[in-house]
């Protein structure tokens, strides 16, 4: 079975380089957009919906069905647990990132990978966020990453996988550098 | 009901006064601690656990349960759908904070809000996550955010209520400015 035969880490090294190798010969595949829909339900309590994305010159209709991810606060911060805050939202985004390029560039790199977790905190002084103090910014001053993996390669080489999947993860570049971000409003 | 009476979008405006005042009062009150904890399942797939955080100078155990979310990725990017991709998760962290921020202000600010509907878009180039080209980054370019919001006020107050939320959403501080991450790894 070629298929099992180059399925590592549960990734499809075939295919995985077979998509590189389709982009570089047609990079206007790589144009890739993606949404998500919310909407407010009460207090803190809103509800995202997703499902469609733009990906190789076409709306990507391969979903089966929605997504449906909730969000709320705790009792502190005036909600009644719907969901994780929206800042823990974003925890859990960088540290999915991580993980899955590390997967990738593990599996691209032939690591066979046996275990990885990983515990993201952030500390805030929530003075920003509530509008009381101007000294303080409104999200996490910083995020610390503390990943375990575990393989069948030498250290340096899973240290060298991590390292890699670092310069490559999309959130991870988008929660340390930035993006622009705008906003429109109607109100019709 | 004095409780019924400060109710506004759901958000007890009295609570919410009254942590605003405490927090004056002891500022020691306002430093958080968020936190999430990832374990990698198969290929793209791996799962964040969500539950215990630091506030108002203690642990907070006020959660009766974990929250659980799945990330994954769609066929085109190599997984099986088995939720949505880490940027999806990025842009439901940002929707659902300029969202609560924007409800959380409207009640302070004595705004009946009757719906909040937002939808999100990020444009991105793979071949930057992907490590086939230096020439574009990792994740979303731009992220555009289209809200509409209906409330009992006039127009020019609802983009207000917006605006400052925006001013004041820990999420859109993080997306648009960066935070400093650190990544530790250990691998025995």
């Amino acid at each position: 079975m070629s298929t099992t035969a180059t399925t590592r880490n549960g990734v499809d090294t075939g295919q995985l380089f077979g998509t590189l190798d389709a982009i570089k010969d047609d990079p206007s595949l790589a144009r890739f957009q993606f949404r998500a829909r919310n909407h407010w339900i009460e207090g803190a309590h809103n509800r995202t919906t997703i499902r469609d994305f733009y990906a190789a010159n076409q709306e990507d209709t391969s979903r089966a069905a929605e997504f449906v991810i909730d969000a709320g606060e705790p009792a502190i911060l005036l909600g009644t647990d719907t969901g994780p805050n929206p800042a823990e939202h974003l925890l859990h985004a960088l540290a999915a990132c991580l993980t899955t390029s590390l997967v990738y560039v593990a599996a691209a790199r032939g690591v066979h990978l046996t275990e990885v977790e990983s515990t993201l905190e952030g500390d805030m002084d929530v003075r920003g966020a509530l509008g009381l103090s101007d000294d303080y910014r409104n999200g996490f001053e910083q995020i610390r990453a503390s990943f375990r993996v575990k393989g069948d390669a030498p250290e340096e080489k899973l240290r060298e996988v991590v390292a890699r999947a670092q310069r490559r993860s999309a959130v991870f570049d988008m929660v340390t550098n930035g993006v622009p971000v705008t906003v429109d409003v109607t109100t019709a």
